[in-house]
């Protein structure tokens, strides 16, 4: 079997490159699911685009109703049934979670945003809720069967994503025992969900991220009538297996989660777990992306022999298939670190801080390498790749908005920049990659990333992105040489 | 006025490249009409999507109409009225041609197609067809008012459009004055021309490239009746300014052009013209997408200052103007070497051969900085660039067919090896760059290609793509010094 | 000429049927600049079914702009600059207002709602505004260039439109010399109106339709920002030359026309005119239903001779011109008489409750023409009918518009009876119709008319529909012996 | 429980209708499942408009594949699966696969066409292929399980399906054992059947339909290539559960059912089977509108109270329910008498004749009815009923497709006068009529048409139209009397 053979499937990639995989027979399972079943309700959803809201029912009554094809109950609730949620808190670790991404996302990248987002809903308040909130809300969202609920996380507003800060304009106001929340979230994924963490401002709250708080915001309010509206879905280019949306909260009922000035924590977590998730689906993307660019190469004959045979394109794929590799074992690490520190509170750990510092690095590296891919896959298509009928089109569009949401690669490199400056996380970033890194090279980069840390502020910003890039490719390069 | 200015308009930037430009008030105008009219209804054709064929009208009568919204119609003639191709023939000179082009892409890059096709079937017929072929068609391809004709150049099959040698299948039947041709093309861009130039194989001829001639075939035969049929319109990502078609020639109506056995000197003279059009949109293109996220980080604020002012963008900014104008000289440089050898017929000149490696070059590296300098522009954009509501992923869905059609990056490199291996087409670039190139860096990029094509051929072609694109860079860099 | 050339040109029709024309240069003008641009224009306004809102800038300002293709603006000001409302003004007449409206809804039905309304917002403002709400709004709407201001009426509401003293929850609260309107509109035509009159209850008002008012509300507040929101445009089979949407109003700026208490008299002005524009508009219609089934049934062959020469399809051609010819007549019944009561005011004349029943047969019977004859069309093309590809199947949906919107038949005949029962405008009738009816079926139809009033209420309303059938179409056979 | 509420449920009515219905308890299911599932499906199917087709695979095979939303296939085979086809075999007897297409097409119209078109290619094949034929291809017609082929009934060409004999230009030429085809088809139902049943004319035979002979064409060659090619599906206004292609044939591989010569014969029992097929589902159809538009009408409230509670509406209801009734009986006339003489051959019996006439009776006033009522219930859903997020406006779509195909009125009036003059078929329907007809109204009914055939050819045809219907009407009318 030549080593290009593990892009055929998402399984035999994780097998090839982790020593040890539980539940194997799941995740064959589940690859088999989606190669006879998932596929091509996957490429139905992409191409029925953007859903249809039904904002009212024949009665006239409000209902927000989000009309997809109906085999998308089939797909979305496949993961949920498998365990993708419910998992992670009955085993006590996020793997089978991630395991579980990886094969599915190597088939539909989109999907994993509804299943990242209810974890996302479930751990704050899992790790922050009351005890009566969590007896209310949180079996709902650890269902196994298919009433299931899902979760979502709404932060962004009009106003921007990246400086929730200034950003965040809606504001809640205490009533009695619960809030009320009014304001317009603008990039809302997950519309449909039954729960829904919020950020929002407390009256009277200071301004920038410290005013923050995070609340619980359920579909229904307690008299049955809907607590949020959908103004519109977002016609967007790609990731239609989760609807996005426009929110508008009008005294929309609220619980408070944690303490109402320690919010930016929450939604700091939240925002991570994100990050980790986007990571490994780049990874798969860009795996599904060559797994296509190969079956092509295969059966595509040019100058009397297999593309596939032509010395430039086959250099090309081994080349890819090593940097595959990295940004994979890039991906993991920041799982197998969040997998450690995932129920940590403030004050965080140092191997919190490595987790971040990680979780930027690979969330960037990841995406670019996914974009970058999934274009070379269209190449390889030639004229095929600009057609809508054989969708190699596709993993580019996925692949930008796995590059944009949760962060650009600005966001990933400030903030990277800045627990390396706050925390020193690249210190112990180093001292991990001592045992697999080149000496030389590892002190050369380290240097590098003093100096950087070293100049003026503006300075510091303006070069900050050659020296992270640099970090990220030699951290994914090193790690991979841990993998099998 | 900083230098990021020119960015906001083409003619700006023209004019802040080239010390001396003809007809500018020509290319204002032009610019103009764009941002008055143009702009909303390329606007309308990107989101029409692929337009429609009626195949047959009421009475049961076979017409193939490509049927658009009728405004295309206003897009479309203005460009030929402007003279985008007459005027090559009545001044002599391509100058005219590619300046219009670079204007007019900035706004919409696909309309430059039925352009550049025109362009490309009254070439041939000019050089190469008899003086009755030419009294016959060519004034209906030179009109200056509305019911100027269309041309359009068809080569590729289903089996490909590299190895054109082994992909046309076309047959071509000597009949009378005539020839009848038979066979399916299936990227036949401009497909509603009034004339195609068009690849096939005499009956009888050799196999391989050497095999093919090249026709002119009209849209009507004598009798009136069509002379090919319109299978179906292809479902492109974007370039839907140009309808995209598979054609079924069925003994249709051909006459000649140049001789029976040099037909792929024709071809390959009309595929270069198409490649240097190729690179000027590119290079257009990417100006555009870059001066769209130019105008978004004016107006868009995080942590208190416009985006633009955060210092990493700013750098990004202020790299990739500089990137843009290497890249555009590396593309007029084909423009003005194209514009010498126009006109030149077998055996070619040394010039002609630096041509076609540079026109190699540009091709190649225009589209690859157009791809990732459209990615750039949308992440510019955070969330709105996922987004088709505000256009910003429309350039990288466009930059996305240039870097495919006229051949991905593999043809390119692999036919610039050639012309250096065979014409040592390099020792005359490398002669050209002397003026502007630094010594040493110059030598040690020469010294690199003689390795390269040293190389045993497998070898040789596998590490072909980094030295090639090495010498793009060095090449457009260069050339960047010689412009004001 | 046989009497089927009529059917050919909306003017021809007019003049074979209407003695004296004003205008005719003017309306041969309209139709020929519709048969070489608006009809191609047309349909693509239809095939890109529903346009899109734009609601947010890029800067992230809300800015509801509709979206359409850019021709749009083209074809919607040509009507606005003919005259379609500025004549009814300027010439004190609604006699061209409904000609030209002939002329264009034989093209596209949907445009002259976009007129009806303008001009149904022009009206009351110009009768029952003060002098100063005139002085500060009628010069936009009778501007004659594209300057022109458009109007809106905006009455139903998500529970439902007939029975409006139920159905308006939208609340109009005083504020100097102004009054906050905050309610939601469900089918809010020309959503992109300039300004809106629109049906609201002043706080404290009674319940029911004596407790509506009638305010003027403008798009943009006086600050500059947006005065109401579209929260979504409406998915309609047809009528998509107009944008109808959902409008929010939120505290918007609005302006009290005439009495508060005298709001229903001003509405039910508003909707008497836009049923008489829909009647006009639904004989046209189906005039151009039947032209096109015509230009079929010549060049169409089937058994030997051309399709129209088999006599059971003349025949139906025959017959069906004859009732056109009937249908115009009473839809041109309801034109003059309009014209000749538009400016007064409570209390009306007999002739207005004339009027008023005479409208109600017109929009009934013709809508009900309209989609009967649209449906024969269809079956004419045959197979052809059922495609999207050839157009018969647009006037089918244009025509169920007409015939739902402004009040089903149901609203038609029970307002009908309405004004027999109080105002004996019955009796008006049967003596304008005595110089043309046969005078036997004139005393047997008035005889049944009376029966009916003199029934219990239920069986009164449950027998309606017969009865007002019969009315309707002895009164357009009358009428129409009344035309040349 | 009202009669009204027999409407809700396709086999509460059949129940209502029909004194004993065999395999309720598969009825029962069948309706269940569609409740359950198909409803969500069938939805999906008509949003999702014109499916595509992939004509070539990514190797650049030609492979025709129809791309439909994948549950697709799970609606299709439901169906089969029950027995529409092959119980029609196993039974011996039509009248399970028509009480399954009244309970299917309640939910989705269009899908009862492939199921009609299979049996219409099955049934010719049993009756009249030879054992070879039968040996080798209706095992798989009649399969039971999702293995089970379609067919496919082609006939119809560019120039017409009404005139046959002039419409169909395909030539077949012997070859051997079996025949090769050539020819376009222009409205070819369920495009992907794997075998079809195709008319063509052998080269040599007569003109007129006297010259056309009924070939089996299976979907692949001997050799395994496509014998067939979709040019391309229509893009029709409704029955988008059936794809409707355009049929290429090329020397495409056939096989002859029955004489050459006799060929119209087994035509035309295709096509009765059809309009039979065509008739009760347009009597489901009309059910289902009206039971839209009776939960509509009891949750839409208006002046106080239910519109279904208001005098006129009511009125409405229990008339058409009348009528409906009246329509399901003369269609189930139709499946009675075919269920009688479907294996008749020629010369057929007076009772096949009666059958046609009937059958042409049933076709026309069915539609008719199908059409009034699905515009109907739009009017009565108001403003709802004009947009298409509510599905009232499908049924209008659906409608009038079934009032076209299959002949549209003039072919079911012009041949029922046919079977009249030439068979004498009203005298064996008044006969048959006169246990439930009122004596006079049959006699005046008689004499009527007797007047009718009397008339010289011109005259009688341009005035079969209201004798036809008269007929039809006073048929429906008495046979409803029939049933319980």
């Amino acid at each position: 079997m030549s080593p290009l053979d593990t892009l055929r499937s998402p399984l035999a990639f994780l097998q090839d490159r982790l020593s040890a995989i539980p539940h194997v027979d799941l995740l064959a399972a589940e690859q088999e699911w989606w190669k006879i079943e998932g596929v091509a309700i996957s490429d139905t959803i992409d191409h029925a685009a953007t859903p249809w809201v039904r904002m009212f029912d024949r009665t006239g009554r409000r209902v927000d109703e989000i009309l997809y094809p109906r085999e998308y109950q089939t797909m979305l609730r496949k993961g949920y049934r498998s365990g993708v949620v419910w998992r992670a808190f009955e085993e006590k670790s996020l793997l089978p979670t991630f395991l579980l991404m990886y094969v599915i996302s190597f088939y539909d990248p989109g999907i994993c945003c509804p299943y990242t987002v209810s974890l996302g809903t479930a751990l704050p308040l899992a790790k922050h809720g009351s005890t009566e909130l969590q007896a209310r809300f949180l079996p709902q969202l650890l269902r196994k069967g298919d009433s299931v609920w899902q979760g979502a996380t709404w932060m962004t507003e009009i106003g921007g994503g990246s400086d929730l800060g200034a950003g965040v304009k809606t504001i809640a106001w205490p009533a009695g025992d619960r809030w009320l929340l009014t304001g317009d979230k603008y990039f809302a994924s997950n519309a449909a969900a039954e729960l829904a963490v919020v950020a929002a401002r407390p009256e009277g709250a200071p301004a920038g991220v410290r005013g923050l708080a995070l609340f619980l915001v359920p579909r229904y309010r307690e008299d049955g009538t809907l607590n949020r509206f959908i103004r519109r879905l977002k016609d967007k280019i790609a990731t239609r297996s989760v609807p996005t949306g426009e929110i508008e909260l009008r005294d929309s009922e609220a619980y408070l989660l944690g303490q109402a000035d320690a919010g930016i924590y929450l939604i700091l977590e939240v925002l991570n777990l994100s990050r980790v998730a986007n990571s490994v689906v780049s990874v798969a993307l860009a795996q599904r992306a060559m797994a296509d660019a190969l079956s092509y190469a295969e059966c595509r004959t040019a100058f009397g022999k297999r593309i596939l045979d032509h010395p430039l394109l086959r250099r090309q794929f081994d080349e890819r298939l090593r940097s595959l590799r990295s940004a994979f074992a890039l991906a993991w690490e920041s799982v197998r670190l969040l997998d450690q520190v995932w129920m940590e509170r403030p004050p965080y750990s140092e191997r919190y801080h490595l987790f971040r510092l990680v979780a930027h690095l690979a969330k960037y590296w990841t995406a670019e390498f996914a974009v970058d891919t999934a274009k070379w896959a269209m190449e390889v298509h030639g004229g095929l790749g600009t057609l809508a009928e054989y969708g190699a089109e596709r993993w580019l569009r996925e692949a930008m908005i796995l590059a944009i949401w949760e962060g650009t690669s600005h966001r990933q490199i400030l903030d990277g920049l800045e627990v390396m400056e706050r925390k020193q996380a690249h210190k112990t970033l180093f001292a991990q990659l001592a045992e697999v890194a080149p000496a030389a090279e590892s002190r050369e980069m380290e240097s590098e990333v003093e100096r950087l840390l070293s100049l003026p502020p503006d300075q510091k910003e303006a070069e900050a992105e050659a020296v992270f890039k640099r970090l990220a490719v030699l951290s994914a390069d090193c790690l991979s040489r841990k993998y099998p």
